[in-house]
Parts: C-alpha cells; sequence; structure tokens
C-alpha cells in the first residue's frame, strides 16, 4: 500500500496551509475612517489581536515537526493532522470575530475556545504519534521520554486555556493575557520539558 | 525535449494550489451582526458547510501522489491536473454561494454538482495515469491493480454523487450527507480497493 | 559572493507566488443576487472570464523552468524574474476590473494589454537567459537551438496579443478569443518550436 | 534537543509567508467606478503604491538566505525571525492605509515607519546570525566579512528610512522616493558591500 503521503510531505503540506492562515488575517484589518493618528488609534487593539493570532498560529510550525518522528504517516495520524489543520484554519474567522465584537468578554472567551479546541487537536495528534514511536521497532527512549514531557506540557497549556474563558468573564483583557502566556510558553520549548539524560 | 515538469514539481505545485483554495474558504465565513451565542448559531450551517469544503479540498493532496507513479508528466496529465486544479479552485465560490442561498435544494445541487465535476476530471487524469503505467516498461503488476482498484472506487463516487443531486431535491441535508459520504470514504483508503496478492 | 538566490529556489519561490495568483481571483467570484438557475447564468461570463485567467496563469509555471538552464541566477535574471512575477500578479486585478466593466471593449483591451506586459516581460527574461547560456562554458547547441525557438514562438505570441487589443475593438469575444489562443498554444509545447537533432 | 527547525524549514517557511503577503496585496486594488482611461488614471496612485510594496517586500527572499549560514536556529534566531515576519506581513494593511487616504503625508510616514520597523527586525536578526557565526567553530573570516558589510549596509537603510519619514511631510512623493532608493539598494547587492579579498 502506497497510499499514505510521506512525514514530510505532510509536513510540507502543513507548513503551506499555516503560511496562508497567518498571512491572510491581514487582509481583515481595515484602514479606519478617521484620519491622522487618532484614526490609528482605534485600530489598535485588533492589531494587538492581530499579532496575537499571528504568533500563536505561527508557533505551530516550530512544533509540528513531531511528525518528522514516525516512519510512515498512517490514517488515524492523517485524520489527526487534517483535524487540527481544521481548526487552526478557523483562527482568521474568530479573530475577526472578536474584533468585529469590540473584543468583549463573549467574543474573547469564543476565541480563546476555538484556541482550546486547536490545542486539544494538537495534543491527540501527539498521543498517537507517542503511541506510535512506543510501539515502532527504532523506539529511542529519549524520544519518546522528549515526547511524553511535551504531551505533558501540552496537557498544562489546555488547563490554562480553559481557565483563560473563565478570565474572560472577569475581564476580557485577562483572558487574551492567559491565551497570551500559553504562546509564549511555546516559544520557550525547554521550559516545563525536562531533558532525559 | 526539456518541456514537462517532473512529476514531484508538478506535486508540489498543486499542493500548494490547494492548500490556497481550502484555506482562502475562511474569508469568506462573515462575523454574525447578533452578538452572543443566538448570533453565531446563526452561523453554525454555515460553518458547517465549511467544514465539508475543507475536508472535502484537503483529501485530494492525499491521493493525486498518483502522479508520481509516472517517469515523466506528458501534456495530457499536464492538461488532466490542470483541468482538475481548474474545477477544484472553484470550490470556494460554490460553497460562499450555496451559503448566501441559505442551503437551499437548488444550491446544494450546483454545490454538489461542481464536487461531482472535480471528482469526474480527477477521474480521467487517474484513467490517463493508469494507460500511461500499463504501456511502461517498468511496468508493475501490483501498482497496476491497485490503480485499476481506485479507478472503480472513483467511479462508484461519481455514481454517489450523482445521486447526490437528486437527493438535494428530496432534501439539501440529504444531499450533502451524500456528499460527505464520499470524501468519508476517500479518508479511508482501504475501503474499496482490494490488495493485491 | 554568495548573495543570489539559487535557480532552483527562485523558482520555488515563484511557484508559489503563481499558486497564490491564480487561486485569489476566484475570490472576486462573487454569489449572485438573483436565485437559480438564471442567477447563475449572469454569473456565467465571469466565470468564463476566470477560466480564461486561470490557464493563462498557471501556464507559466510549465515554462519557466527555463530559470533552470542557468547554473546561476546574477541579477538582471533575478530583476527580469521578478518584474515578470509584477506583471503577472496583475492579472487579479484586470480580470476583476473586466468582470466590473461587464466585459466591454476597453476592459478586454487593457486585460489583454496586461497580458501582454507580462508576455513582454517574460520574453525579456527568455532573451536574458539565452544570452547567458551562449556565453557559458557548458553551452549545449541542442539547448540553445531550443531556447532559441522558444523565443521565436513568444515573439510571435506578443505579436498575437497586439492584434488581439485592436480585435476586441471589433468584438470583445473576438480579443479574448484571440488571448485564449496564445495560452493553448503555449500548452503545445512542440507547437512552433521545431526539435533540433 | 531536536526542537529547533532546521535553517532551510525555517526558510522556505518565510518564503511561504512572503509570497502570500506580497500576492494578496492585490486583492486590495479595487476596480474604479468610472469608466474607460480617465477611471484607470485614478486608480495609477494606488498601483504605484503597489508596485513599491511588491518590491519591497520580494526583495527580503533575495536576503534572508543569511539563515542558511547557521548550522542550527536557536530560539533567539526564531524569535527575531519571527518577528521580522510579523512586521512584514502588515506590508499589505499600511499599504491599503496609504491608498484609503489618498497618500497624505500622514499615511506615507506611517508606510515608511512601518518599512522601518521591518528593516529594523531584519537588521536585528542579521546582528544575532552574526554574532553565531563568529561563535561558530567553521568561522569563515570571509563570511564574516560579507556579513558584518551587510550590516552595516542595513543601518545605511535605516538611516535613509527614518530621514524619509520627516521627508513625506515636505512632500508625501518625496518619501516614497526615499523609501524606493532603499529597495533600489538592496537589489544591487555589490553596492555597500565590499567585497573581502
Amino acid at each position: 500500500m502506497s497510499y499514505q503521503p510521506s512525514p514530510s510531505r505532510l509536513e510540507a503540506f502543513s507548513d503551506g496551509v499555516i503560511a496562508v492562515i497567518i498571512t491572510i488575517m491581514v487582509l481583515e484589518l481595515k484602514a479606519p475612517r478617521e484620519n491622522g493618528f487618532a484614526g490609528l488609534l482605534t485600530v489598535a487593539p485588533t492589531l494587538g489581536v492581530y499579532l496575537l493570532s499571528f504568533f500563536t498560529g505561527i508557533y505551530w510550525v516550530n512544533h509540528h515537526h513531531l511528525v518528522d518522528r514516525l516512519k510512515h504517516v498512517d490514517h488515524v495520524v492523517l485524520w489527526a493532522n487534517l483535524i487540527f489543520l481544521f481548526f487552526l484554519s478557523l483562527l482568521p474567522f474568530f479573530t475577526n470575530y472578536m474584533a468585529e465584537k469590540h473584543i468583549d468578554s463573549f467574543s474573547v472567551a469564543i476565541y480563546v475556545a476555538s484556541l482550546l479546541m486547536t490545542a486539544l487537536s494538537f495534543t491527540v495528534l501527539q498521543k498517537c504519534v507517542g503511541w506510535r514511536m512506543r510501539n515502532a521497532d527504532r523506539a529511542d527512549p529519549e524520544e519518546i521520554a522528549l515526547q511524553a514531557a511535551e504531551v505533558r506540557k501540552a496537557i498544562i497549556s489546555l488547563a490554562i486555556l480553559i481557565l483563560a474563558i473563565g478570565l474572560s468573564y472577569v475581564h476580557p483583557s485577562l483572558g487574551l493575557a492567559a491565551a497570551a502566556l500559553v504562546t509564549v510558553l511555546w516559544f520557550m520549548p525547554t521550559f516545563g520539558v525536562r531533558r532525559t539524560g
């Protein structure tokens, strides 16, 4: 059976999709009606939201190389990756939704919930890969331990995002701050992921 | 003659086009006017339609590696691939058309008809590749049998899509369900494609 | 000096730009207000125009592998390629312009003029490559003859496009037919390009 | 730690993002209401602005191969590259902003300021790469000298862009001319970068 795409091809395709997702978001940024600096200031919150979405979107690129750890891509991994890409592809929609609703509590909660779904589908993908790694003949204990540490970190991220949904009803900016924290955590890969040996 | 692109390059270009097609569809999703959960619910059918189009669009990536089976790309294969990409590129338009027309019978029938044209052009591409494989000097009986099984499955898919056009006049959701069935069938590649030996 | 990108990288980047150009054009296709088949018919001319632009855009992919014939990319080739990409990137704008102006004589003439500029900048790129090939130490007479034949064909295409601008004032459809003829000519690469040997 | 993407992968991803950024800008070009040549002339300034942004965006492709000079990508380089891509991704927004504000002094100053931020983040990236090159075991004196010369040129570019912000209040076209000068300077890579040996 030569059906499945190779890990590197799945990764290249996923990178292409992610590159388009994070870049088309800028099309939703509309020039303000008001002239001068005062007009630009009215767009500032939207720009801030775009900044968060851009970095949230882009960080997946640095981590789903996890697929590379596999010898081949089977159907479960393929489905898990596609479901992950689907939730990620909703990022421009929910970013725009939040901007249109003036970043109120409900819109931030919904935005964070979409980040949560993306993170959850990524964790499922991680679990699938980890399970296959442990059953593979080339099972490297160090790689498996690293993989397990990443899954732990992913679960902590999910907990923070669930908390962020609640926090956005205390104040929208608190919800966004918690979501930003998760993005920053992932850009410091060694944080919370112990080296093995 | 060094005119034709290599199979791997044709594939990489096609992947790029597919990545853009499935991702720009999200730009058609507009934030609802109404606030809160009730507003989001009004977008739910559109989101469902986007979900179907996303997975329908993406599954081609997993299957047109069929071009890889060729030694080189001749003009018939090139044209067949471009016509296939053209019909696929209409997916965002017909997805949006269906959403704008509130997913009524006619719009679903037209949407399914566009899927049918895409599937048909893909089947033509498959036939072209199969014909070349049988005439090539490296003809591998197993590969040819697999190829033939895929063509059979493609023809069954076409029959289901024709049926789906009719079903969308019984009820739009029936037409969409039949279209979704075809997508799911292709994500289970072994289903309906017998192994050879 | 390690400044210049490699030919393969320039080509990969150009392919990416072309993939985005031809695919985002579909975003300009708007769902018709009128319901049913009559509504769809009002979009038919726009769809026809999109079809022409899609194939015109895509055919460059099959031909600018010409850059591959070079050992390295110098600044003249780099500039020539970027100017070519710039004119090609205007294709969605002029396609949309023609559709908005109901495909009248002036809009078709302008559209064809933009195709002419794209073709002209491609011919300049071809000439630059040909000149470098003849001066290279690995100069292969067959490759050079093929290259020269392609330049001749490109010049004939320019002549047809100039004619097409005039024809669009006789009738818009004549101008478009002549433009379509050029696209078809290039999809039959052996037509008008004699083999050498 | 197998966390970091390879230099070639970071570069391929960055190229993808840049290809999308420069190409989606054309979607902001709207067909003029007025018919005929007079109508097209009203779009001419916007087209000019698009031309500048297109070449400004594209030139990064020819220069950030600088990442290739590294053995591996660490987190500082990763962050520096992402911040650079973020500022570059705002190019379509500020291009559109300037067009909507009829290219007045303030909008040109803001546009040039966004180019300055992009150039500044690129210079930071260059500095990070240079610092790593000098500390690497394969430190090649010629490569390091070339790298240092590029940093000098980048700093001169920053000075011109700061000047351009002021000039745009003398006359908007002066500000744009100075910004265009920087783009042209970078397309002549040997200009201002002395060869070593």
